[in-house]
């Protein structure tokens, strides 16, 4: 029996489960197999892959932490989608500290699909990886799987849903951040405020959902439904959103929109109707993309810590790749209103 | 000899210049010594190292092309910095093209600093690359020899300055990009032009220039020096430049910013003052950065097909790992006005 395999039995007799000569026994391939398996080489059959990895699934097989000497060097950070300034601020945080440390970050985008996120797990087994962080999005079940065979730890940066309860997850305080937008165009003077909102299966859009009606219940104003409006934090869902509210018999005197760049979106819609940001209508953004300092007129909005997120994402990855437990297996980073151009009282 | 030395010593002798037996002996070192050092293994000391990579660039020693069989599965992209949006559509377009071939994208910004730069290359050397795209920068000859020794290629986009001339390099027509941006202007009657420039050590700013110029010429509309104004793409110095040229004598009717970021800190010089684009002033950019068609007004740009540029990039660096030679060492994509609702006929 080679080194590599010696370790893979040890590793699966400490685990008090079962051992690779058992798996290899019930999948009826040789030991060697199991252990090109278990070690994520990519010159095994798919088949045979498949039939030992539901084996080593269904026994609760789990490898040992790499030791220190055989660290891929590299962290993957893997996207829905590539198609916003948000990215950009995340992959700065994750590359600085990981670049401090002396890892890679290799970065991907599986854009909600099953096929490119299967590619990526395919390219991730040829080269390994010492850790995953996943923005806002969701693995399939089995991928998910597959990384803990493989010993790469999972962490999710601004999780979509109610991630699984091992998973480490990075968010920002959306309520709170929600919750400061509102109460500072009701310190405004302001009653009548919309909510462009965000897409209602992501968690954060539900948070600064509930923080937007918490400020307005505080001050005693009744939420009225109609000024909550659809969107999916791209700015042609922040047009669409505000012309609707512009539209309304009553319309409001300011607008909260749950990313800068709805609240870009929505000032173009006011802009072509020949109203001006802030003196016709107030517009808090959320996010503090770098460009909305530049926007016209330069956007009241709440910022969330994007590039901090990963900076905290890479600490606690490779935390868990050193086989040590994350301080604490939910974080929240803080948000703060950035108080600009676009708000002031109403007219 | 290992089977992996007597590869490198015939790759050696393939070159025609020196064995890797003869570089042994000279450096005082073992055989298999000088082959982890070609094969960019990690287990040799730094002073080992560096005294062999010396005697291996001295006596211009290259390693043959890996097999197909011991592909990284990776390819790096390095920028100076991430904090432009700018970054991003690059990033999606190398990561498509890289996603589709099975290799992963590696991320590094080096900010211009020798110590960002050989962090980088010690971590590219403990996991190996397929290629190496550089934007907008440049390397020390000796990490650029490094990669040449290492056998991984290169590929520069959007080149800073003239780069090597074995380096293929991936740009945008920026010449005729800022003749388009300039004659649109004349087109609409305008005569006092302004150009807020890109930095002059960067080759595309001094194209964009040298097309802004030729379109005045063409024109038979005279040059005036004081309506150019320096900047270095970020959006504060537009605001500046901006401001600077409103303070002239006889200020211009028209500006064309040579990045987006630049033209939206002139929009907000403008709207400051209470001017209005493009009623007062016509504001073109260039780039076509996504969040530009939502900037108050929609601003009329010249894009630069960064995504596009990023996708040949990745194909041009997997030809070179293949041992295969571009279609073209300098290829430039083509770019194209876009007209929006920032430039209108001068009042």
């Amino acid at each position: 029996m080679a080194a590599h395999e010696a370790d893979a039995e040890e590793a699966a007799k400490a685990g008090g489960k079962v051992t690779i000569t058992e798996i290899a026994r019930q999948a009826g391939v040789s030991v060697p197999t199991v252990s090109r398996v278990v070690n994520g080489r990519s010159d095994v059959s798919p088949s045979t892959r498949a039939r030992v990895e539901d084996l080593l699934r269904r026994h609760g097989y789990r490898k040992r932490p790499a030791a220190a000497g055989t660290r891929a060097a590299l962290l993957d950070l893997v996207f829905n989608d590539l198609d916003s300034p948000w990215a950009v601020e995340i992959i700065r945080g994750v590359e600085e500290v990981a670049h401090a440390a002396g890892v890679g970050t290799v970065v991907s985008a599986i854009h909600g699909r099953t096929g490119d996120a299967r590619e990526w797990m395919r390219n991730l087994r040829a080269r390994a990886s010492d850790g995953v962080i996943l923005v806002t999005s969701a693995l399939e079940p089995v991928l998910h799987e597959e990384l803990r065979i493989l010993g790469v730890p999972l962490v999710v940066v601004d999780p979509a849903g109610s991630p699984a309860l091992d998973v480490p997850t990075i968010g920002a305080a959306n309520w709170s951040g929600g919750m400061a937008a509102t109460e500072h165009l009701l310190a405004l003077g302001h009653r009548r405020i919309a909510l462009i909102a965000g897409p209602p299966r992501l968690l954060c859009s539900r948070a600064r959902y509930d923080g937007y009606r918490a400020a307005l219940e505080g001050a005693g104003v009744t939420v009225d439904d109609t000024l909550v409006v659809p969107g999916d934090f791209h700015p042609e869902s922040g047009f669409k959103g505000c012309n609707a509210l512009l539209d309304l018999p009553q319309p409001p005197t300011a607008v909260f929109a749950a990313s800068d760049q709805m609240a870009l979106g929505a000032i173009e819609a006011l802009r072509r109707r020949g109203l001006r940001v802030p003196e016709d209508m107030s517009v808090v953004g959320f996010d503090d993309l770098p460009e909305v300092r530049w926007s016209a007129p330069p956007l009241t909005t709440v910022r969330q810590p994007l590039a901090d997120m990963g900076k905290l994402a890479v600490r606690t990855a490779l935390k868990l790749a050193r086989d040590e437990q994350p301080d604490s297996p939910r974080v929240e980073l803080g948000t703060e209103l950035v108080v600009r151009a676009s708000t002031a009282p109403p007219t």
